[in-house]
């Protein structure tokens, strides 16, 4: 098995996606306050999963990542949106996020809602800009549309940030817990092994073996995130750690406890891996993500 | 002139869309409470003119309107999320919408949040959905959802929403007014025009002529709201009045006076029934709507 330089693979990609994403706003967009609090809930530095996922699942099957990075920043700024909304005092009322103040808190209320919405829609306007979009890609770039518009919709992401809410002093068990993280999280990393693959031109045989690898990497990223939560450091997570039990929620350590966890996640890394092990080289780099989305620290 | 029965059109094609719209919704997931917010929303009843005007414009050049239901009914989902946005405590804190209690009021402000949200996803998921693009129409429907996302993204109506809430007790000039109200509302009408006038055939005077016509009414229709805001029936608008001289909006009443506001109002309609005027007598329907919308009581 060759192995990749991992940090330097992640390093770099967060480099195109970051700058990417600083080049979407406009040296004239800059005066406005909506744009201001839009770059700084986008510039906090998060670890850009998606996208990575994205360009690496795109170069899995012999895919340009460069191509991709449009679609691959999108993923970026949905992901961005959903945490700002999760984040108001409606919801899980935080106050610190990827280590800077909230945008509620460092702007206020009214602004990150619609900073949330305004880049949910520049997601979609990025996915449609016919900057990008070619007649080639056009029917590919559709599916991805209708595929992410599902994942991150009242049927995905969104439902399970309600029924995370509902739930919460509530005790769901194991099976329940799953379907409301493969909603709240699964769904739109799925979704962004799926832009990827299909942008970057995977078979068919090729594109079943890359979604049954997200759906137990999405699975794994969220039990990673709740162990997190319990025994990670907040200065290098940038956020508050123990808030799962002070709110009651429904995590798989509350469940299974922590060593049942990690054991868990490992195993779900496992079959990940395992779905893709037809793959030749090209796929390193998203071995290598798989195993970093359970032994990340942040 | 040949002259129509606007009052059966409007209610003709207000079913369609409503009918389609409840369709949106399966049996399955009317039992979630996500759905339920979001179906409380769009039920409750509005105008309907955006995806009418979406429909008429596409008949006036040619179009079959049935052919252009889920994109019509996309625009009235976006344009209800961001009265459900609107409404919510942080921005105008609205109880009263459409003759029912406002969304945040009737369930939650998280569920009102998130409501809104879905309801925006869902209509690019519309959009993009395979069931209605077709090979055919792929390309034109990237155009509509790019012009779509600009207008109601951070450069259209949520800019306009953040200049509104901004300018608040601030004296605005006219001509600023005009730029706020033109994003707020304007951008949006413009889009519903320029969808229908595309996926109908429009050649490029045709074009030219609908994008001419939708600026004078987007604004006409602002104008015609702020003066119903002043003088209205509130049993037949479904909501209050008055509110925008409590909260010291920057209308157009408030700028010009009342009188001098409903004939700018209907100066704009003849600019915009000017522009179509070489249109046959498929466009009367969007002429009538045209006239309609500063002859309105709600």
């Amino acid at each position: 098995m060759q192995m990749i330089d991992l940090q330097a693979y992640l390093t770099k990609k967060q480099s195109m996606v970051n700058q990417w994403i600083e080049a979407c706003f406009s040296q004239e967009s800059r005066a406005e306050k909506i744009t201001n609090a839009m770059q700084y809930a986008v510039s906090a530095g998060g670890k850009r999963v998606r996208p990575i996922l994205c360009l690496a699942a795109s170069e899995s099957v012999g895919g340009n990542p460069s191509n991709l990075l449009p679609v691959a920043c999108a993923l970026e700024l949905i992901h961005t949106y959903s945490l700002i909304h999760d984040d108001l005092p409606a919801m899980d009322d935080d106050v610190l996020r990827r280590g800077k103040a909230t945008l509620h808190i460092e702007f206020d209320e009214a602004t990150a809602i619609l900073a949330g919405d305004a880049l949910l829609t520049l997601a979609f306007q990025i996915l449609s800009d016919p900057q990008y979009v070619t007649s080639e890609n056009g029917q590919a770039t559709l599916k991805v549309m209708h595929r992410v518009s599902v994942a991150a919709g009242y049927g995905g992401m969104i439902n399970g940030q309600m029924l995370d809410m509902m739930s919460e002093g509530k005790k769901l068990n194991l099976n329940e817990i799953k379907v409301l993280h493969k909603k709240k999280t699964g769904a739109l990393i799925e979704a962004s092994v799926f832009s990827g693959a299909l942008l970057g031109g995977a078979n068919a045989k090729e594109m079943q073996a890359l979604n049954t690898f997200a759906s137990h990497i999405g699975l794994a990223f969220q039990v990673a995130d709740d162990i997190l939560n319990v025994i990670g450091d907040p200065v290098k997570m940038g956020k508050a750690v123990g808030t799962d039990i002070d709110r009651d929620k429904n995590t798989f350590p509350a469940n299974m406890g922590i060593a049942e966890s990690q054991v868990y996640a490992r195993q779900l890394v496992e079959k990940a891996l395992h779905a893709i092990e037809s793959f030749d080289k090209k796929s390193e780099p998203l071995r290598a993500i798989a195993r970093y989305i359970i032994e990340r620290n942040r």
